[in-house]
């Protein structure tokens, strides 16, 4: 049988630790060349939506042997680049029947090839972002790191500092962002569900001063953190690539990425109304860095390369590019949890394999 | 709802003059710029399934607004390279559950994002081969063409027959596959289908001789037909790169190619015992002609170049590369009938979108 999960059904069968662990398990793999990752493509074509929206078909693969699957992470979305305030935005349409967003995992097994489950992406999609980042502050952040400073306040906030608190003993959070009831909101419900005191800043500066660990978890595309704040033996995290100032990244003495994969494989219909995010000023500037001269997160955790030598060292570890590899990685586990708990809708496997050659 | 159909309802839903139609029109936009394709990419890696056996995940996406649909074709393969004969071989297992292949057929709305239909790969990936040879054949064969040999008596040879007949008034055809049963009982079965005498030849050149089409629609992975086969007038068509002898195809006035694509994106993970196709003989002499300075059959089709000028001509088609374009083209075809003749399982959308924004 093949299963349907939802999205509640995986943020019941997948644990942040379980998230983490089965990503720390495939990047060794990954380093040491047994697991691999297909770069992300986006083709994008205009919609009959609206004139100023575009379409997005998006994919990324990924296959695990050692975890015995291979996944498929699919997108198809309605886009639009509204200015807000004075940045512009990125925002995906809930365009499909009943207001909803479209984005599937498909997962196979490299055992015999079989549809083994398909589920949407979207709690994974946050909860594998967390975990990266959280694998970052595990490898690079101080053993003793007990305060946390969370810009943002959105969803992917949230798992950033499930992430962090799942490998670190934090003792205490303070979160900024730019409109003080969603700080004020986040923080209250953060406290409640973490267990930790979240605090609500009234500026960038009240959060970050005296952090052991910054986490940017964002959707801006300009910077959000700035060399001035950097202090001796701080932890940077980002999610995307303009968060952090370049002169903050090259403040820090050990650097981490990603991954080496370069930007996503972009292809781009006449007549698309496309916006390219490189062409904002925040991501010309993290362009200017070197992403391929800096280590990855799996060489790091394969010991390939040295993470924080000292309490003194500043280290910063920038997610820049997400892997469809990671959805094959965490799919093993929720998979493997959903057939141990009976979840999903199991329809025949029949329905999604062939008897004719393909 | 998202329909989930079989590759029953694909046959009885898609027919080749549809089939054929449906992708015109989709490579006019492709020559246009408004319609897009994603390069295949092949991720390859070992699999417990057996030491000489490899695991492929398989992905291709286009996307064809005119239509209204985006596409992702996926496959889940596991692969051995056996020797047959001096030939080596490329068998996918049907490894599956009740031994099954596992190839997929994702269809999705341009207009709004939405999951409309997943279907197995295998009906149409051979319908669409038929069909992109068809259009070769419609824009490049004398019209006037009434004998066709076809080299190869296997699954892709059956689409090549239905496809040229249905744009030319094919009178006779003669069938030469190096299986004398195979061969027999191809010519008998097509006979019947296509109500037009398809004989058995004993040799590639009885078959060849005096020819007006000669399609070559086989799995060998060498040549099959050689220059001194050629005569003034003939139409040549191949399914692959190597089937043609490179002289042939230089002996050709006019030849055109299915795409401008390079080879797919491969990624090999470390202990995958993989041969690459392009190691063999034939891929390699293929591969010595400039497949990017001949012009696309979407070009041909669009009119940007000239197709055949004179009964004496030879032309070849050269359908070099598979596009997911072309599941998006047929499968925009197939939902559609699908829908009018309430065909397939219909699933909830909702099982296929979220809420959460992913």
């Amino acid at each position: 049988m093949t299963l349907i999960l939802s999205n509640d059904d995986v943020e019941k069968l997948l644990t942040m630790p379980d998230c983490i662990a089965a990503l720390e398990e495939a990047y060794v793999e990954m380093a040491e060349g047994r697991g691999i990752s297909r770069q992300r493509s986006d083709c994008i074509t205009p919609t009959t939506y609206s004139d100023d929206a575009i379409y997005g078909l998006k994919s990324m693969d990924g296959v695990v042997p050692k975890l015995g699957v291979g996944a498929i992470r699919i997108n198809s979305d309605i886009v639009t680049n509204p200015l807000v305030g004075n940045t512009r935005r990125r925002v995906k349409i809930p365009a499909a029947p009943n207001d909803r967003y479209v984005g599937l995992v498909l997962l196979f097994s490299t055992h015999n090839g079989e549809p083994l489950a398909i589920f949407p992406d979207g709690v994974l999609q946050r909860m594998r972002v967390g975990a990266t980042n959280g694998l970052g502050v595990k490898y690079m952040a101080r053993q003793n790191a007990e305060t946390l400073a969370i810009l943002g306040s959105g969803w992917q906030a949230e798992t950033q500092l499930t992430a962090a608190c799942s490998v670190r003993d934090i003792k205490s959070i303070r979160c900024y962002s730019p409109n003080t009831e969603n700080r004020e909101a986040f923080s209250a419900r953060m406290s409640e569900t973490l267990g930790i005191p979240v605090t609500p800043a009234a500026q960038p500066e009240d959060a970050v001063v005296g952090a052991d660990i910054v986490m940017c978890g964002s959707n801006s595309l300009d910077p959000i953190f700035f060399q001035k704040w950097v202090e001796p033996g701080m932890h940077l995290s980002s999610i995307k690539k303009p968060e952090i100032e370049p002169a903050a990244i090259r403040a820090a003495q050990k650097v981490v990425v990603h991954t080496h994969d370069t930007s996503p494989i972009l292809v781009v219909a006449k007549g698309a109304n496309f916006r390219e995010n490189t062409k904002e000023a925040g991501w010309n500037a993290a362009n200017q860095l070197d992403f391929k001269s800096f280590p990855t997160l799996p060489q790091l955790i394969a010991g390939y390369v040295k993470g924080r030598e000292s309490d003194e060292e500043v280290t910063c570890f920038l997610n820049n590019l997400g892997l469809g590899y990671q959805f094959a990685a965490a799919g093993s586990v929720i998979y493997k949890r959903a057939m141990e708990q009976n979840v999903g809708h199991a329809l025949p496997t029949d329905w999604f394999t062939e008897t004719v050659h393909p």
